[in-house]
């Protein structure tokens, strides 16, 4: 049985929206942290995997929200790597609140990659050992994603805040572009439910992506999915969709 | 004497830039959450104030630094209402290390807005009473700021993720704004010592703003000042001065 892995977490203001809710980028920003905490602690943190010449690549997160935390909530947020593969590790983590209920839960799929040749890399034993998760044979199929043809399109130029201590633009600010490209008043009267975002290729410093985003209704109970595509040079970098309710 | 308020806090991925370093922005929002605390402890927390019909504005920091904090630190962040006069409220911040030692000082001033005329209102002692802190009758001039006339021009449009909870733009996001402006490889090579930055003008969801800023060599020990004005449609919304070295 994989070790699981838990941290308390305050919600803060910064990390909430106009409403007072945990914001999706945040969210990832927090569940994110838990991992590298574990790592850390089986000294498998970012300076063991550099030195290996590799870096972690996600591909994709399942996010199921229950209910979003507020701001001054007292979270508790864990995390297990649950099954590996030669190529893929999947992990799963959970935000609970302080009664104990589940607020969130996210499957994600990290793979590994030569810093070198910048491609996929098998997965090496002894990076992997101190986790105790199972290695499996199967490839799981993420869920799969609606890809919209034609959406509502705006244009976000990677700042320098965007990029992260590993170099990279963090993961997050995907969604935060997703995210903003949708109306006002939808987002101040619809809280997200489900989110399947999957990344395809990086973006870097001072390139202007293009966030694409379509609103669909997929059922008379008025619930709402919206679509969305980050484009850089006419090539996908993420595709997501978001359940609303 | 004063009450102080101390919160440990510690510094995560996401706080920090591609140096693992606290960016300024954060730095604004780690300090600002720790008063939002203390008054919090008071009963004197957003909704007080708002029963006053009343709103806090941040009208100047000043911020000193020592070292800025890097991911994975212990910081105790602490806040002290120092004085007061009929309008403005003085409240110093600082973080320290685990050691002891102070990484950041800041010197703020706050004023409360009647919230329907949106003027500068007088400070009712009820609201400051519990804080303890000694009434002066001297209006504290902020530190001068060196506004530019000319300077690179970058847009920024007003995110959704800008606005938190009391429903108006972060102020942290005027100094991502300004730190933005300047070239990556200037950001990389230098570290802030100094801030001081002046809020005149409140900025709203979907505004473009213009991000005006530039470089001056202020020494022959090649000590850098930059210069920075937030603008929307030729008013000056907020001016800052930042030393880096």
């Amino acid at each position: 049985m994989a070790s699981k892995f838990t941290e308390k977490h305050e919600i803060t203001f910064y990390e909430c929206d106009v409403r007072g809710r945990l914001t999706l980028p945040m969210l990832l920003n927090i569940v994110i942290k838990t991992s590298e905490s574990q790592s850390d602690s089986f000294d498998r943190g970012t300076d063991y995997v550099t030195n290996l010449g590799l870096g972690w690549v996600i591909t994709q997160h399942e996010i199921t929200i229950n209910r979003l935390p507020e701001v001054g909530e007292q979270v508790a947020v864990s995390t297990q790597a649950s099954t590996y593969n030669k190529y893929f590790c999947y992990r799963d983590f959970w935000i609970h609140d302080k009664d104990g209920n589940e607020c969130v839960k996210v499957n994600s799929t990290f793979v590994l990659m030569d810093l070198v040749t910048r491609k996929m890399t098998s997965v090496p034993e002894e990076l992997i050992a101190p986790y105790e998760c199972e290695k499996i044979k199967k490839i799981k199929r993420g869920m799969p994603l609606t890809v919209i043809e034609k959406g509502e399109e705006r244009p976000y130029r990677v700042r320098f805040s965007d990029i992260d201590g590993n170099k990279h633009v963090n993961n997050a600010r995907y969604l935060d572009w997703m995210v903003d490209s949708l109306e006002y008043d939808f987002l101040i009267n619809h809280t997200p439910t489900f989110v399947n975002i999957r990344f395809d290729k990086e973006v870097a410093y001072g390139d202007t992506i293009t966030s694409k985003s379509s609103l669909e209704t997929v059922s008379e109970t008025l619930n709402k999915m919206s679509c969305h595509q980050v484009i850089l040079d006419e090539t996908s970098c993420a595709v997501a969709n978001i359940h609303w309710q």
